[in-house]
C-alpha cells in the first residue's frame, strides 16, 4: 500500500472521468448529436478538456510523481499501478509543455470540426474545410514544436508519428514504407493484372440496407462482439470507441451498391472492440485500460478483416447464411469467386473500401502528405492537388472530386496527423502475430469449424489483456522473440496473393 | 464588468460541462448503453458528480459569493449575471449541506439503480428493486434531513417539495390536493359513469410499433420540436433530457396495442423540449438555463399534451393523416369518437397512459405514498401494498402485479421523491395559462388552422426564454397579473368534461 499513489488515485480517477465523458460526446455527436448543436457542445468539450489537463498537470500530481521515482517509494507499488505511474509521467510530461490555453482551445476547435468536415464531404465542398484545417495544421505544428525532444526528434513530424507509436520515427518509416516501395509496388502491379479478369459486379448489386445492418450485427457477434458490453450505431466514417471493457462501441456505413464496405468494416472495427473488450479488469479505467497502441490496434482490427475476415476457410460456415440473406444478388456466386473477389486487387479511390493489397499504397500517399505539411513543404490550398498527383502515382487512378479525394478520412479533422501510418505498420504486425500464432493453433481449422474462441483466447493471452502496460514491442517479444519485423508482412501477402491469382 | 463575476466564471462554466457530461450519460444510460456498463459507468458518474460538487462548494465560490453580497459589487452584474448568481447561492447552500462523500455515493447508486429498475420492472421483480430503493430513500431522508430550515419547512417531505418547487410545502399542497378531492373526485365518478359507453376499442387494434415511430416522428414536428436541435429516441419511459437549447431530447415509447400512449407521450414530451429549446441565448449553459421549476415544466408537457393535443380543433387538419396512416384501425372511427376516446375517462393502472382526468388521482396516491414514506410511517417492503390500496380507493382498481403497480415510475429509482405533485401543479398551471392565452390569441383557430408559431411565440415570449431567471409565480404574474391558483384547473376540467360527456 502506497500513501502517495492513494493520493494520485484522485486525480487518476478524475482524468479518466473526464476522459471518457469527452469520448461520449466525440462518440455523440458522430452518431446521434443534431445539426445545430455542434458550436455549444464544442465549447462543454474544450472545458472538460481543460480540466482534464489540470487534472494531470498541477503541483500536487509533480510531487506525487517525484516521490515515486524514489526506489523505496516505487517498490510499494503492485505491477498494475507501476504501469499507471510510468503512463502518467509520459502523459504529463507531453501535456506540461502545452500551454493550458492553447490546449483547450485546440479540443474546442476539434470537437467544432467534425461538423464543418461532415458537411463538405457531404458536398464535396473543400474549401469550407480547408480554413479549420489550416487552424489545426497550425495547433498541431506549435504543439509538436512544444514536444520536440532533439535526442529522440529529428523534425516535427517525428513528434506525431511517436504519439502514436512510439520509436517509429521518420527514419524508421521511410526503411518500412521502402521495402513497401521496392518489394511490394511492383509486386501489386504483377497481381493487379493477373486479378483483372476476376468477375465481382455481384458486389456493386442491390442490397437492402436494413438486411445489411442485420448482417453486420451477425458477423460481430459472430467474430466475438459481445452485445451485453458493446452497442452497434452509424457514422459518417466507421470507428471505434470505448468508455471501459464493459462498454465498447463500434460504427459502421451503409451504401446500397456495395455489399463489401458493410462486411470488411464491421469486422475491421470488431477486431479493435475486442481488444478493448479483452483487457484486464484490473486496468480499464486506468491509464494503461486500452490498446497499447494504434499500430497494435490497427494489428487487431487488420487481422480481423484480413487475416480472418478475406479467408476462404473463415466464410466455409458462413457463406450459405450469407447467399440465404441475398439469394437473387448471390445465389449464383460461388465462395470460391466470392473469395477471390474479395481480395481483388483494384486500385480505387477510397481507402476504407480498399482491398489489403492495395491499401499499403493508400497510406503511402498518405504518410508522403504528411512528411510534406509538417516539413512546410505544401500549403493548405496545394493539398487536393498534390492528393490526386500522389494517387496517380501510387494508384494509377484520378479522384473524380474532393469528396472521394483528400476530404474521405475524419482524421485530419480531429487533428490525428501521424496516424495513418499505423495502418500500415498494424497490418505488418497482424502478419507476424499470424505467423507466431500457426505455430500455436490449428488457424485453418478452427476459422473452417466456426470456432473463433481460441484466436480470441490466443489475443487475449499475449496482447489484449496488458491494456497499455505492455508496449508494441514488449508484447511482440514475448509472445515470439522478437521484435516488429516488417519482413512477415511481405512474407504473408507474397504467399497469399500468389496462391490466389496465380 | 465585473472582476468578481469573470473569477466565478470558470467555476460555472465547469459546473455546467460537469451537468452536462452527467447529463449525456444518463441518456446514454437509458436509451443506448449495453447490459452489463452501469457498474463502471456509474462509478463515473459518481466521480463527475464529486467534481461538480467541488467546483461549486470551495473556499473561491464562498468569497466571490461574499463579495458579491456588498451592493457595490453587485450592481456591476448585468442581469442575467445577476441571475446566475442568485441561482448560485441557492445551489451552493444546498449543497454545502451534505457531506461530499455521501454526494458522491448517492449519485454513484442513482446511475446503478437506474438499470436494476428497468430490470426489475420488466420482470415484475419488486424485490429485486426494495433493496436499492430503501438505500435511496435513506439517503434522501439523510440529506433532507440536513437541509431542513425550520423557517421554511415543517417537515422532511417539504425539503424535497422545496426542490421541485419552491415554496409548496405539504401544507400548501394538502390545500391543493383537498380541492382536488373535494371537488373533482365527486365530479370524475360521474363523468367516469357518462363516458362509460364511449366507445375506444380501436385503440387496442394492432398498430405497426415502425409506422407508430413515424407517426411520432411527424407530431412532434408538428408542435414545433425542431430536429436540427434536437433528438428523439426510445426508452422504458418517457423523458426529455437538455444540454443546451441547441441539443433538447425527447424519448418515447411504444406498444403494439396501443396508439394512444405513443400520440400523447410524444405531444407531452415535445412539450418539454420547446420550453428548453426556446430558452434565450444568454442564458443556455448557465446556472439559469433551463427551464424554472417541474411544476413549470410540467406545465408545458401537459399543455400540450391535454389543452393542444386531446383537443378537437388541434386533429382536424391531422386526423386525415393518422387514418392514412391506419386505414385498417381507424377508417371507421369519426374524428368525433376519437376526441371523445382520446378523452375518455378510464381508471387504470398506469399514470403515464392516463387520461387528463383520472391523472390526478395518480398523483394523489404517489403524494400520499411520499408523505408516508417521509414521515416514517410506511417501511419499503409494505409500499407494494400501501399502492395497491391507494388505488382501490381512489381509483377503484387493483393493478395485478407489481409492475403495473409500484414499479411503473422511473422517478424514485432517480431519487426524485418530491417530483410527482410538480404533474399536477403543472396541469393546473396549465389550466390558468390556457385561460389567459385565450385572451390575447384565437387559440381555437390556430389549431385548426395548423398553425401552432403563435402559441409557441406566445410561451416563448412569457415564459420560455426567461429559463430559470424568474420564478414560476413571477411568470405568471407578469403574464396575468395573478399568482398561482388552482381554481382555473377545476374551472377548466369542469367545462371541458361537462361540454364533452353530457
Amino acid at each position: 500500500m502506497s500513501k502517495i499513489f492513494d493520493e494520485l488515485k484522485v486525480y487518476l480517477e478524475r482524468g479518466d472521468a473526464l476522459s471518457e465523458a469527452q469520448r461520449i460526446f466525440e462518440w455523440d455527436s458522430a452518431t446521434l448529436a443534431p445539426k445545430l448543436a455542434d458550436e455549444n457542445t464544442a465549447r462543454v468539450v474544450g472545458i472538460l478538456s481543460d480540466m482534464y489537463f489540470k487534472t494531470y498537470v498541477n503541483e500536487d500530481v509533480k510531487k506525487c510523481l517525484e516521490e515515486l521515482a524514489k526506489p523505496e517509494e516505487l517498490d510499494k507499488l503492485t505491477p498494475a499501478e507501476k504501469a499507471q505511474v510510468k503512463e502518467l509521467r509520459r502523459l504529463v510530461s507531453d501535456l506540461e509543455k502545452l500551454p493550458p490555453e492553447e490546449y483547450r482551445e485546440f479540443s474546442e476547435l476539434v470537437a467544432r470540426a467534425m461538423g464543418i468536415w461532415e458537411e463538405a464531404r457531404e458536398n464535396d465542398d473543400y474549401g469550407k474545410f480547408a480554413p479549420v484545417l489550416e487552424k489545426i495544421i497550425e495547433f498541431q505544428k506549435k504543439f509538436a514544436g512544444y514536444r520536440m525532444d532533439p535526442e529522440k526528434h529529428s523534425c516535427l513530424y517525428d513528434v506525431l508519428l511517436d504519439e502514436y507509436e512510439s520509436g517509429f520515427t521518420v527514419e524508421k518509416l521511410d526503411e518500412f514504407f521502402e521495402v513497401i516501395r521496392s518489394e511490394l509496388v511492383p509486386f501489386i502491379k504483377e497481381v493487379v493484372e493477373k486479378a483483372a479478369s476476376v468477375d465481382k459486379s455481384y458486389n456493386e448489386k442491390h442490397y437492402d440496407v436494413d438486411k445489411q445492418r442485420e448482417l453486420s450485427h451477425m458477423l460481430a457477434e459472430y467474430v466475438g462482439f459481445d452485445f451485453d458490453r458493446g452497442v452497434m450505431a452509424e457514422s459518417a466514417h466507421p470507428f471505434t470507441t470505448n468508455f471501459h471493457n464493459k462498454d465498447v462501441r463500434i460504427t459502421n456505413h451503409f451504401y446500397e451498391n456495395n455489399l463489401e464496405s458493410a462486411i470488411f468494416s464491421v469486422i475491421h472495427e470488431s477486431g479493435h472492440a475486442l481488444y478493448e473488450m479483452q483487457v484486464a479488469d484490473e486496468f480499464t479505467q486506468t491509464l494503461v485500460g486500452e490498446g497499447t497502441s494504434m499500430g497494435m490496434h490497427e494489428s487487431q482490427s487488420r487481422f480481423f478483416e484480413n487475416i480472418v475476415g478475406r479467408n476462404e476457410q473463415f466464410w466455409k460456415p458462413l457463406y450459405g447464411k450469407l447467399t440465404d440473406m441475398f439469394p437473387e444478388q448471390l445465389a449464383s456466386v460461388s465462395l470460391e469467386q466470392f473469395i477471390l473477389g474479395s481480395n481483388k486487387p483494384v486500385p480505387g479511390p477510397i481507402r476504407t473500401e480498399a482491398d489489403e493489397l492495395t491499401y499499403a499504397l493508400h497510406i503511402l500517399v498518405r504518410y508522403e502528405i504528411e512528411k510534406m505539411i509538417f516539413n512546410n513543404e505544401v500549403g493548405v490550398d496545394e493539398l487536393p492537388k498534390v492528393w490526386k498527383e500522389k494517387y496517380e502515382e501510387y494508384l494509377g487512378i484520378t479522384p473524380t472530386n474532393d469528396a472521394e479525394g483528400i476530404l474521405q478520412d475524419v482524421h485530419w479533422c480531429g487533428g490525428d496527423f501521424g496516424y495513418f501510418p499505423s495502418y500500415a505498420l498494424g497490418s505488418a504486425v497482424a502478419a507476424q502475430i499470424y505467423y507466431q500464432m500457426q505455430k500455436v493453433l490449428p488457424f485453418d481449422e478452427c476459422l473452417e469449424q466456426g470456432k473463433l474462441e481460441p484466436i480470441r483466447a490466443y489475443l487475449k493471452e499475449h496482447i489484449h489483456r496488458f491494456g497499455k502496460s505492455k508496449n508494441t514491442n514488449e508484447i511482440l517479444r514475448d509472445m515470439m522473440g522478437e521484435e516488429f519485423n516488417p519482413e512477415y508482412y511481405v512474407k504473408y501477402l507474397k504467399e497469399k496473393y500468389t496462391k490466389l491469382f496465380r
